[in-house]
């Protein structure tokens, strides 16, 4: 048989991908694991959003309008309004997924070998739609020392060419919980204006804040009218990751016209998941005061619990359901690969995501790990135990 | 308020958007539009899919598997097989539509600046998915005198170079309506073997084959097992367009697990969409049966009444539901406009799409038009009507 060599571009490879078939493994041998490296709430998805499917009237499943129907985007605004973020129905496209927004996002501002500033540790798949665009991913170091805090202006300021074309921040942040304050979106504001880029704002995470602070959203910056993009989800804030719908939301007519070339091509976002995105909108208060109160009882038991091991250091997060942890070990890909070969504790072990992957400089973050509060509470304070015995033996 | 231009890659405009806002002033003038431009079929979605869908029992709207559960995938390839194409489930990826599969199949093969070989006419979204990825179309021209039939293999040839990754064909064609022979498709394998090349084929249309005649596959010829990529879909087959469902379907490992990152990346193909497409494989074979023979019909009717038409040209469609029109005049886009500006019959008028569009060759086609029949008979008829007086007022 013939042979042909793929000479496509590099994809990185996720971090916690490498780890999978290891935990496969282990459930094959009878062991349980405990994930404490994904992203998929355990939240039930709200039930008008699963009625309204359920209940459609469908007898031709139709492509649905490019940027979403003049009448769901109409209710986004709305929603947006509410949340002191003023935009009409017409500076929002709706996308695939949070994940093809920030695409066609990338895709719009940046040609091939252009390149974006965001600081690290960052959500590692932001990688992924880099180098699917040919985009090059220029990393600015945030420190645990300081929670994730926004890095220096400096720093940014030194990194910035001819080539960069934008800033690239997520907040609340996955996958360090970091909020951003009003200042620290005001000095993004500030050095994307002198050097004409664009501040392009993952705020998938927006309703998951706590400690009665409050999300300040980029396009609450009246000065970022023109060069803020908002990437956003309906994935976590309805539980409802599998549905794939997201927005791309801008004031900039040009940005908003150039994306919805990209959207035009592949034609439409799914229309069932339209359909329960829109019912979505109902959810009443009290869906996301209950879950505030359950993410903000993990986040508190977690941090406790982690704190209360030798030689371990966290950040404490302030919004969505991620921390990062710093260990007394050197490579956490290795201890993650260990925990689940070698370790249990009543047969059953965790899986963490080794936080190397989410930062884009080498031999950043090896000694740290992320964890996802999206468990419950008995299952997590478990899990910290484990985690907790198993760092005993193995530094031993 | 500053401003702040964008620099990103320059996205095509699709050859039909342009005319878009003339349509939605002929409705709002009172007129009636007959749409041959689009590919949206009128055709019911098997009713199974569409229960299915009502009758979920979700609780929680989960990321599904990023390539699709191993139980659908295992159907697909079941599916593959009844149609003699033996591909295993690990072969298959479901994607979010054809669309996300292209996207994911260039990605995978060429890096930017890359170039890919396409007869064209061609859809012209490949342009899109192609810039996306910052990679080069390289036209080769296909010509009406011959339906379009796959050109001669040295002109191929000659267009190849150290930076060629692959020839991309439509099968059966959008917008040509040409089915490819097996003796063609061996002539492609032929030489994407001799240039270590991929051939990937879009047979998103492969039910939709006439007379008798059957549908070949490039995964029907072995020699393509490393060679070969298929670009699928549900859209069409089953009428569930804004399901955004599809596959990219290949026996190369090296391939998908390559694709499978960039799939991971956008995490996974929409939950909704996937159950309706995994119980529209149940569809009864008459309900294909029907569907085709109302095509058929259509196709008859609409190639018989345009060569009625003095001066017009058609090539005539063995699949898809598409066809090239060659127009007594010099400027397609022209004509059209002025279709849903000035002309009406009995307050009554087309949109075509202008296939200048579908070429990449500055220039070709610019006296050619795409019809969809996915309309019924009586408003075909009625269509070719308008589109004939019209043609005698314009050049008159």
């Amino acid at each position: 048989m013939p042979s042909i060599s793929i000479k496509g571009r590099t994809m990185p490879q996720s971090p916690i991908r490498k780890l999978v078939p290891y935990a496969e493994n282990a459930k094959k041998n009878g062991a349980k694991v405990i994930h404490l490296n994904i992203g998929q709430p355990d939240i039930k998805t709200p039930q008008i959003a699963l009625d309204a499917v359920k209940n459609n009237q469908l007898a031709v499943l139709e492509y649905s309008r490019t940027e979403g129907s003049e009448g769901y985007r109409e209710k986004i605004a709305e929603y947006y309004k509410r949340n002191n973020i003023h935009v009409q129905a017409d500076d929002i496209i709706v996308t695939t997924g949070g994940s093809e927004a920030l695409s066609f996002a990338l895709g719009t501002i940046a040609d091939t070998d252009d390149e974006i500033i965001i600081p690290e540790p960052f959500y590692a798949n932001y990688n992924g739609f880099a180098t699917a665009s040919g985009i090059k991913v220029v990393p600015v170091v945030s420190k645990i020392e300081n929670n994730f805090a926004l890095p220096p202006i400096e720093d940014f300021e030194k990194l910035i060419t001819p080539k960069t074309k934008a800033i690239l921040i997520c907040n609340p942040g996955n996958p360090t919980g970091y909020l951003y304050s009003k200042e620290e979106i005001q000095k993004l504001a500030k050095i994307v204006l002198k050097y004409d880029l664009f501040l392009i704002a993952d705020e998938v995470y927006r309703e998951f804040v706590y400690d009665n602070r409050e999300h300040y959203s980029i396009l609450q910056e009246e000065v970022l009218s023109n060069n803020g993009i908002i990437v956003d989800s309906v994935s976590k804030r309805y539980s409802m990751c599998g549905a794939r719908i997201g927005f791309l939301v801008s004031k900039n007519k040009e940005v908003i016209s150039t994306a919805i070339k990209f959207a035009q091509a592949r034609l439409s976002p799914p229309t069932y998941a339209q359909i329960a995105s829109e019912a979505a909108l109902e959810t009443p208060q009290s869906y996301f005061e209950e879950v505030k109160t359950e993410y903000v009882a993990r986040r508190n038991l977690l941090i406790s619990e982690l704190e209360k091991l030798e030689g371990v250091k966290v950040a404490k997060p302030q919004g969505a359901f991620y921390c990062i942890a710093e260990l007394p070990i050197t490579d956490a890909d290795d201890f993650a690969q260990w925990l689940l070969e070698d370790f249990r504790v009543n047969n059953e072990t965790v899986m963490v995501a080794p936080a190397a992957g989410f930062y884009a400089t080498e031999g950043l973050g090896k000694n740290q790990i992320r964890i996802a509060y999206v468990l419950d509470q008995p299952t997590l304070k478990r899990a910290v135990h484990i985690l907790g015995e198993a760092l005993k033996t193995y530094i031993g």
